[in-house]
């Protein structure tokens, strides 16, 4: 492959934007802001996302679509929402361009063809999905309305960076109608507990799991939970939210039911989403100065097979063990991939495995076919070990299953050891210096305090966590009364 | 449910509209010819959308993901496709909103935000894939390059209607380049071949491939091949494309590799597409007075079971029947739900399951407790009978191929019987006034001949079938010697 890494305590930001293009995930593209998720990338994000769905759909959600144009009208509707997505929207104003007969295929706006009224390009789907709603609900029976959306969203950004904060992103976005506050507020716990299930098992990121303060809620929602992790570099990214809305979409776009008595209530709402910013996070918490390392459950290819031979014979009788290997595994829904390429050397695609984060790679040479033997090189601990063709199958289940184990339990670790709670301003800011990470420290409650902090260290209260000590003390800045802890980190 | 469905012969399209809005598939939104898919519309597309993802993947080719906008400039770059999609394009000038102070939440465009370059919004991705392209291909060693993207896209349609022309849609395109003419051609007629195979088989639409003429080519293809659908009012629908793009895209966009040899020579592309119009096809197809008709392949449901019960005791009986049927069921994998809603009675649910094409409808009463029995009853036929408990797993499954050939064969017989030949342009003309379907006749192979019949019957050529009948003879309207018959229809 191409030139070296740039590595993580040289500069991690770069060693990030590289990894991100050497291994094949993105790339910038013509369009400010915008990426390309390039084939192996979108393999990892189709894995997450069928995940995600089956989960979804276990929890009894069901798909829809909806317009990825918002009339500004509707936009409006919800005064808080409108306002926090005010200054980053693309708007269409025109609908249609017309030929110019003199220059054969340039185009120019017709400014007679100025749309009556402009259309937002979707930053969320809140405003339309509630208008909608509104001829869907008229009694309790058609309650709880249980819906997600794959969708493509715009927000746009001024700085940028591939997969963490990109003008366009995919994601998913649920958006739930119930008929009482309790099943809200347990739907918007329910889904945030999905999220926080996905990262553990599939993603092997641990997550705290916490509310968001109000100056960091969603605009529009009257709580905020949320599952976030930790990164390498010692920032915190958030990786997905769930939003209890109370009533306020359902007010602004006049979504009422007949409750079980006959009465006309307001129905009350959550939305949850995650996004191609979880990329970001799988990549930042596992990955290497030697490239990408995959837990096995999202990983494209789950195990790689490489034949090293001189001689025609050689190739055959290796593709004939490697079919064997092949089959066995793939009865077992594992997904491995037989690199068999006259185009490249075997050093040329160990190189390229290890950069893209294969997490078992099999070698075999006319040395192993004499031996009955295969060479296994794990990505995540870049060992190797030579072991018999014999019970190969349970061997590599075995190891698949370690690897995904031992990667979450690597950046549990990391995380438990980069969670400092601190008693002191002085303390606080000591650990921003040095060791980063999460700051569990007491905060009074107030937002003034939180931007205070925050202009001072630029760390912001990335959640008040569900779990953990809720033991009273006195907050770090002001020394007046605090209720518990909160985590505090510098934040992608 | 609500009031009956107009009948086809009373007005077909009327008939259309309704079934799309009462069977919970889809509706219109508050964007000007921006449809909602609902989750029952939507559970159809999935599963659409799992099969044929599957056959392109079977097919070597990858998924991946490219920007929603593309830069004007971009846009323009190939001018035959710039020109075909100038008049129907939705266009963003602005990038950001700012709050005006004075009325918290209300948004004006701040005259300042215009965009240097306008963006369109993807009407089709060829232009901003092959500038990417561009940096993805260096030498035959990168060839093939076979990848997909599922997306929306916006093609600002004056008229529009539910799933057979919206301003946005969804859809599939693929995007694949070749090292030489022989390769794409073949990929293209591949493709073309994958989309029959998807009609045929899983939406038990019967099609005709063939090539467009020149002007019905997709604008910058050198070739298209299509899949040709014929509805049950006699008018045909184009279900899939497929374009053989030439060296066109790769000269706008310079996109060059080394051969062997190592000369420098433009690839050769293709691009294929097939979109939620789809859906409009499937919905014409099948469906009958009473409702959705459902191939048991795309069913969200292919079986229900309603129970029939006066007693709780009788209830809890059924249901452990039920559970039974359900667990057998499932483990064929056939998707089975148990209506057991206790907010609807047994003639609401029957009408609903109709309604909404449900292939096979299990109803179980206290009746069929005492004589071990089930009462079954078929949505294409709308014919019941009582069977035993016994194998009724066996039986099920049967029947649920017996209704996806029966389907199938129906729709072929229509079509097969709405093929008519004709010599004379008055026969031409009372086939179009009486029979309608396919017109199978001579044309004298111009643009302008083409034209003039367009102008005087609004039949248009489908398509120059790849199969059947290549005897010569003379054009049905001009007398000018014809090399072969092709197919003229009213279309979609």
């Amino acid at each position: 492959m191409s030139k070296k890494l740039t590595s993580r305590s040289e500069d991690y930001s770069k060693w990030y934007n590289e990894l991100v293009v050497k291994a094949d995930l993105a790339e910038n593209s013509a369009v400010r802001g915008c990426m390309v998720i390039k084939p192996y990338g979108f393999a990892i994000w189709e894995k997450m996302q069928a995940e995600l769905d089956k989960m979804f759909k276990e929890t009894g959600h069901q798909n829809a679509y909806f317009p990825l144009f918002v009339p500004k009208s509707l936009f409006e509707a919800e005064e808080k929402n409108a306002e926090g997505f005010a200054k980053e929207c693309a708007i269409v104003t025109h609908y249609r361009l017309q030929n110019d007969p003199d220059k054969k295929g340039k185009l120019r706006v017709d400014p007679e063809a100025k749309l009556e009224e402009e259309l937002i390009v979707r930053p969320t789907s809140e405003a339309i999905i509630w208008n909608t709603y509104r001829g869907w609900i008229q009694s309790y029976r058609d309650l709880p309305l249980l819906i997600n959306q794959w969708a493509n969203v715009v927000r746009w950004e001024m700085r940028t960076r591939l997969f963490l904060r990109t003008a366009e992103f995919l994601w998913q976005e649920g958006h739930t109608a119930h008929a009482t506050k309790q099943e809200a507020l347990a739907e918007a716990e329910l889904m945030n507990n999905v999220y926080a299930t996905f990262a553990e098992k599939f993603m092997a990121i641990p997550v705290i799991q916490g509310l968001k303060t109000e100056s960091e809620r969603f605009a529009g929602a009257d709580e905020t939970y949320c599952i976030e992790a930790l990164m390498q570099d010692g920032k915190a990214l958030q990786a997905g939210t769930s939003h209890f809305l109370g009533q306020n979409f359902a007010k602004a776009f006049d979504v009422k039911f007949a409750n079980k008595e006959g009465k006309q209530d307001y129905v009350w709402a959550t939305s949850w989403g995650v996004s191609t910013r979880l990329m970001g996070a799988l990549i930042m918490t596992h990955s290497d100065d030697h490239g990408l390392v995959l837990p096995p459950s999202l990983a494209p290819n789950q195990v790689v097979i490489v034949p090293i031979y001189k001689s025609e014979d050689d190739l055959n009788a290796i593709t004939e063990v490697a079919n064997g290997i092949l089959r066995n595994l793939r009865e077992k829904h594992i997904t491995v991939k037989f690199d068999s390429r006259t185009t490249h050397r075997p050093g040329a695609k160990f190189a390229q495995h290890e950069l893209q984060g294969v997490p078992l790679r099999i070698a075999i040479g006319a040395r192993d076919l004499a031996n009955g033997t295969v060479e296994i090189a794990r990505r995540d601990t870049l060992t190797k070990k030579v072991v018999a063709l014999e019970d190969l199958t349970e061997k590599i289940e075995g190891l698949l299953e370690e690897i995904q184990a031992s990667l979450f339990n690597k950046a549990l670790d990391f995380r438990d050891n980069h969670i400092t709670e601190v008693d002191t301003f002085d303390e606080f800011k000591k650990v921003l210096e040095t060791k980063t990470g999460f700051i569990s420290a007491h905060w009074d409650g107030t937002n003034e305090t939180e931007d205070k902090i925050k202009a001072l260290t630029k760390a912001t209260i990335r959640c008040i966590p569900l779990e953990g000590d809720v033991k009273e003390g006195v907050c770090v800045y002001t020394g007046n009364p605090s209720k518990r802890r909160v985590l505090f980190a510098k934040a992608y």
